[in-house]
């Protein structure tokens, strides 16, 4: 059985602080930028395996900086440039991929950005990740460790029922969340070990960095 | 008939910039900051007609430099300082209000306050307003003009159905946008006049501002 492939994907949003991405490093993961997600590699002095993307971000700098590293033009205007990035991922058989610098910045990229989560994330376990949470969606129920007082926030992307918690300020027993009607923001651990599970729905799940709570 | 009332809400998370604040404040609105939006008021010089929220995150100094400003302390914690100011507007039969302050920081508190503006919208006209963009819902039919390039950015906070544009680049004839399935974001005007109608959903409108595109 062969190893399961991890990739780190760099969009084009606000990037973490380096002590974010450190350790993100460490495993040398596949690093695969998001065309102008270049531009902030170039930045941060992250050199990439590939670069995909339109390419109306990159900038000619960057291009010439990363000559060496191969780059994948797609002009299809019917998926941004992260889907690409992730069919990408995807149609080499990785089993995970981080994502830094999808939110922040401009506020409907960040939503469209949750949308693609919520759109790939039966396919290729993903995690975004920026300078305060992690955001992931929850499939049917998902177990974790705490931090006592971690805020942990829900938010659904859609009407989500059923959901059940354990080791929240503010517990939810088979409770419905929906957008305009309830939130589950700003909840937080009670225990070091949090569970949550919904019966349907598509509900994100933000656990903010126990350092800023 | 008494004339419509506009207020200003500060919220507490990232403000625009006095380049954009300016304009707001020239035709002296009523202005509410929600709980540690009162910080930043008195980082831009501005003061608030009153002060409202659970009070958690102002801080002393801020209290004490607001010293005759009214406060309303409200611990209800099923509702959010956004949500706590809103009602206070609603109470004082406000008609429209523009909400600074209310994107960027966290990502899920971003989130939990476009759901606040889908629950709030029928009740009092309501405008999002950041560095990037305007938001707003789209109830049945919008028209608004718009400068040639400017991106547009339709976003659904649930299945959004029957939606029909006119001006923009990459225009939708009766379909349909849902989180997860096909988000509508950094489409482009190609005209001085949008239009935008659907037949039933929950549709976010972001205009980013034309100086950005």
């Amino acid at each position: 059985m062969k190893p399961p492939k991890h990739a780190l994907i760099i969009c084009n949003g606000e990037m973490p602080s380096k002590k974010i991405i450190a350790p993100l490093l460490k495993n040398k993961p596949y690093i695969v930028c998001a065309d102008g997600g270049a531009n902030k590699a170039r930045a941060f002095g992250i050199t990439p395996q590939v670069i995909i993307g339109d390419l109306d971000s990159i900038t000619q700098q960057t291009r010439k900086y990363f000559s060496s590293v191969p780059i994948i033009h797609l002009t299809d205007q019917n998926s941004t440039d992260l889907e690409k990035a992730l069919d990408y991922l995807l149609t080499h058989k990785f089993s995970s991929a981080t994502v830094i610098g999808a939110t922040g910045d401009r506020p409907d990229h960040t939503m469209a950005n949750f949308s693609i989560l919520l759109k790939y994330h039966k396919k290729i376990s993903l995690l975004f990740l920026d300078e305060r949470c992690t955001v992931e969606v929850i499939q049917r129920r998902v177990t974790f460790p705490a931090v006592i007082g971690q805020q942990i926030s829900l938010v659904p992307m859609g009407r989500c029922t059923g959901i059940v918690t354990h080791g929240l300020k503010y517990p939810l027993h088979y409770e419905t969340l929906a957008p305009g009607v309830r939130e589950g923001s700003s909840n937080e651990a009670t225990s070091t070990r949090v569970s949550v599970s919904l019966k349907n729905g598509p509900l994100l799940l933000f656990k903010i960095h126990p350092t800023i709570t």
